[in-house]
């Protein structure tokens, strides 16, 4: 029977290893020869969920070009777009496609698609065996609840519908996880940790440049659910963004901490200007730190009022 | 609570017409305020169907630009590509798509996608009735069972699966017309009907020119189930054809009558070299005809042989 390899997107998250994994699963209970693969990586988060429910990583796939046995059959989930799927895709044939991102696929002959407006890919996989009334293995549901935990940040992402939450209950109660909301914390610090990286690489993870009102302003960004353990290094963060603005010629220099789950952010000013901030945002820099209730947003939230403080 | 335009392509067919009544249907049912529409004319297939059922046509809509009310919403069934769709989709927002057709396919955001390589949209949105526990109407049901038959004319064609005709069986019970099959004879002799149409009209509905080996040849074919009710126009077609053979110099006209339920093919061979037919099918004419048994394609069945025969 012929293999038929199911896989996630490039650079792949919880959901596009724990996808090809479970729907895999749900396959080769059906009957079909799926073997789940991965096209990159595994990210210290995915790892987390794979050692906790036991379960290996996918096989890792360079390509999908064809081969002395034809055309290769694939499966897509949690992806669609040509530029994020496996090199070769144009010579292997795409049986079905499960995923809840928008769409830019074309294709030569139909095919079966499965996508909704869920949070997660893993939400209609889970579906799928519900459907097809099949129970899934405690692997395949603890990797399946893990992924809607991490792609709606425990419920917290504006994209989490009523059904991931749903999903996760019912799967928490298959994969004997039933306190899902403990497990999810671990999970949503393992894959927000930054205790690998150095202040300077924290720092510039996610930073951009700003003229403000002829002031030079960097405005970095970096989410965590750990806001404590980062603080714990500020003195060191500080001394970073000294060096960094010092370089570059900064005249203000802010870090946006966005505490992923209480959905705010800690700013961290450093520099010339920290009254912009509390202009901004109508706060108290206290040893250069405030809290800003619901701020998660650079580009909606902190540049236009630092933008519309700076002129005043 | 703002309206939802459902439709099939342009120039439709008795599935695009009957997915979007009966999705429709179901929407509504599950408290969506969905609209059934239409980008062109009903055929006369799909007008002998809704009189059957007691169904109205959908609303015409010219396009689906956006207005005074903002985007239009609109959910897309048995097509998805830009070319087939209303004018002014790029002002509207596509919320969902049930389709049974290859994919070119471009969105801003997720939506909702149910596809799936069946004979039959309709078929999908009885699966979606079951999935939702909701019975069609007996109108729906008749409907979806009409789309059915003709898309794969009563299962005779190789697109049908297991799913449309037991989907069929199925529908045929809801709507009471547990003869499908003579209903869907009627049906499809409606849509196959050439009644309207003069003799001139019937030989250059589907017409090609060839050369074959210096010869000019002309193969001309059209699908029926009333292959009887054609023929007792011979005469005349034959005048046709010899009028135009003239008018266009044609050393050869050939009329292929597909049969669509017994899968074959008459051929009606008018002009100066009628053993060129002779010898591409290895038969005997007689009265200028003969039976070309499961010959249905004539790039594939009829062309090639043709052009072999007239090399010696």
């Amino acid at each position: 029977m012929k293999q038929i390899l199911v896989f996630g997107h490039k650079n792949p998250d919880t959901d596009s290893i724990c996808s090809a994994i479970s729907f895999s699963e749900l396959k080769n209970a059906q009957g079909v020869n799926a073997i789940p693969c991965r096209l990159g990586n595994v990210s210290k988060e995915t790892q987390f969920a794979l050692n906790y429910f036991g379960a290996e990583a996918p096989l890792f796939i360079e390509n999908v070009n064809a081969d002395e046995n034809g055309k290769k059959e694939v499966i897509l989930v949690d992806h669609n777009e040509r530029q994020q799927t496996a090199d070769g895709i144009e010579t292997a044939k795409i049986l079905e496609i499960v995923d809840h991102h928008k769409f830019a696929l074309t294709t030569d002959e139909p095919l079966k698609i499965t996508a909704d407006t869920v949070g997660c890919t893993c939400t209609l996989i889970y579906r799928l065996f519900k459907q097809a009334r099949i129970t899934p293995s405690k692997k395949a549901a603890g990797l399946m609840m893990s992924a809607i935990i991490s792609d709606t940040l425990l419920f917290k992402s504006p994209t989490c519908t009523p059904e991931d939450v749903e999903a996760v209950k019912e799967l928490s109660k298959i994969c004997g996880e039933e306190n899902y909301e403990d497990y999810g914390m671990k999970l949503l610090i393992e894959g927000t940790s930054l205790s690998d990286k150095t202040p300077e690489e924290i720092i510039t993870i996610d930073m951009k440049e700003f003229d403000m009102n002829n002031k030079k302003v960097a405005v970095a960004q970096v989410n965590t659910v750990d806001v404590a353990g980062l603080l714990t290094t500020q003195a060191k963060l500080e001394a970073a963004m000294d060096s960094m603005s010092k370089k570059s010629n900064y005249d203000l220099f802010v870090l946006i901490i966005t505490d992923i789950i209480k959905a705010g952010s800690y700013a961290l000013a450093v520099g010339k200007y920290p009254e912009l901030v509390e202009k901004a945002f109508n706060v108290k820099l206290e040893n250069k730190t405030a809290w800003l209730e619901g701020v998660v947003s650079r580009k909606k939230q902190v540049v236009p009022f630092m933008l519309t403080a700076s002129q005043n």
